[in-house]
């Protein structure tokens, strides 16, 4: 069941119903129009992620500053947002089941669609649904630039794999998946060039060899917030794949040299117990606010700290200034935007503490 | 957007698409029976608790067997489970703000509800609730039993707020909520046992104290899967909170000398990558599977371990015996199941290897 929404635009952001998601606007759209101006002299082309934020309209707003498209990670996804209307999109994953090939091939239908593929097997399956319905799709190479998660080896496995879509009728070689998952939250600038100047080498190596074996690469996508500077600096990397530029995770803030995105996305919660004393509960525990990747940060209350989640409870220590209410709301930047987004069935939109829309997060849940 | 289910009944388990959350009916009806079968004797009632399940058709198969009703975290939870028939309700929890209080109110219409609290503003907040919808709803004090969270100070604190609540004329003192949450995960039986003999000491000796100020405590409730055995053979508990029972997760079987309960819910995962040597990557990552009580542990497939979850990757080291196949589909036991099934829509029932119903997770996503 779609839950109702916890505002009405109007609203004073202290009269939203918690746990909430609230979407700052102005820092959301000063994110977006950062990242179209720092792509815009490197030739790299924004093919924003949709796994942060699942949404059509945020998609779109992506696509009015420039980006090409969108990335996302299920067929769920990108039925959503080819439903939506956005008219392109990879899924920068593997996907593997005849049902869910067969849904993802419908999408051909009304979108751009592309896919990635690290196996002869699924080329197979890929071809095999794509020739069931008659159409053609693109398929990227995933290579694996370091992560040890995903992908072929660069190098002759990659072209191996290419030269396989490249020959087979109802796919066209679309170019080359090359993310670095793991670097993102590399903590010194240093770490994260050296990872990203590794992972440009090696795919800058494969499409050189692509090239001998008369393979044009369309496509070299990759990059996250916490290392894009470099991959859109390498001269290799056609895409970014960015996605939670536009929120700002706290875990991204805590990177030395952070990247220059302003916090947007927050959990506002409600104070619900004082009885501790030198303690405030809040109604926001791990259901509402994800800790795969750190606790919360409290937003401008300094001396408040968040020191634990439970299901529904956050536990925080009141370390000094002036103590919360009961019935206080305070704002929580979450340590991980893309699963704290997928917890909720709507965005709040506030400006300047007034809600002004409300968005459904409308590829949440889509499990397969 | 309520997302389509993945599966049909009268399917085979190998061809649900995935990631989705199987229940193993056999496994869970025998956990249900344990419960009651373990309760009978001990005069002890199950008011099993939805934040777990968040179910209405789980909560009437509890009831069915013997629960005197359910406990919820959250108005949003009682909501759905009122609507959905079930007669007694409690939320075991606070709840601050005066349109989630109005909410609650409403379902005393429909429903017997009731509703804890922690502080003498709350009581008075609830009056006036209650006032306004001309109805007299019972209020439970809760007590800080060793958690540290929310909750007054058993014995005189505890009397006064509940003496504040016999006071308020649309108001009924309902009993004691005496959960002590952070036992549940103790480790050794001494721990657990040492925690609730404490726990149910202060119980005790509020009960006690209450009465000689003439105040009669109907309900003392608590206790979780991973001590309810103490609990009810306590003497002064009533009320038996636990909720994983039904499930049981890989956390509480980690647990020495571990509850009597079989795994019964699953998360199931296809192989999606087989790329890297040595390791299979499957489509459940921390948004399908929770991941704050520990990785989730792969179900009777030896020489198989689950090391590490992204958002949509879940990472498995091949350590010895027949390496999955790509397309495979495993069985992934939640570490914690309360906030797995959170972040699904339906629960897909199994039983002997074919799908035999489909159940909405009715509750999920309300957030408020």
């Amino acid at each position: 069941m779609l839950q109702s929404p916890p505002a009405e635009p109007g609203m004073r952001e202290e009269e939203v119903d918690t746990p909430a998601l609230i979407l700052d606007l102005d820092a959301f759209e000063a994110n977006l129009d950062a990242m179209a101006g720092f792509l815009a002299p490197t030739g790299a082309k924004l093919r924003a992620h949709a796994k942060t934020h699942k949404s059509t309209v945020i998609a779109k707003l992506q696509m009015a500053r420039g980006a090409v498209g969108q990335c996302v990670q299920k067929v769920a996804e990108a039925e959503q947002l080819a439903w939506g209307g956005i008219p392109d999109i990879l899924v920068s994953n593997q996907v593997v089941g005849a049902r869910k090939l067969a849904r993802f091939i419908a999408l051909a239908r009304i979108a751009d669609v592309a896919i990635c593929a690290d196996d002869a097997a699924q080329v197979a399956a890929i071809e095999a649904a794509a020739e069931a319905a008659g159409v053609r799709v693109p398929v990227l190479v995933e290579i694996d630039v370091g992560m040890a998660r995903c992908g072929v080896e660069p190098g002759p496995p990659a072209v191996a794999l290419a030269e396989r879509i490249a020959a087979s009728k109802h796919l066209r070689f679309g170019g080359l998946q090359a993310y670095h998952g793991s670097a993102q939250h590399q903590r010194t600038p240093e770490q994260r060039a050296a990872s990203i100047a590794a992972a440009a080498d090696s795919a800058r190596r494969t499409v050189e060899q692509l090239r001998q074996r008369g393979l044009d690469c369309p496509i070299v996508g990759g990059a996250g917030t916490g290392t894009f500077r470099h991959e859109a600096a390498s001269g290799v990397y056609t895409e970014i794949q960015a996605g939670s530029y536009a929120f700002m995770d706290a875990d991204y803030a805590r990177n030395d040299d952070a990247p220059p995105f302003r916090h947007a996305l927050f959990v506002l919660a409600t104070v619900m117990s004082r009885a501790m004393p030198g303690v405030a509960v809040v109604d926001a525990g791990h259901k509402a606010v994800a800790v795969d990747s750190g606790l919360p940060v409290i937003w401008e209350r300094p001396g408040l700290r968040f020191v634990g989640a439970s299901d529904e409870h956050g536990k925080i220590v009141i370390e000094d200034g002036a103590a919360p209410a009961l019935g206080e709301k305070l704002r929580l930047v979450p340590g991980h935007c893309d699963p704290t987004v997928d917890r909720y069935d709507w965005y709040v939109g506030v400006r300047r503490g007034r809600v002004e829309c409300l968005w459904p997060v409308s590829a949440r849940g889509g499990m397969a």
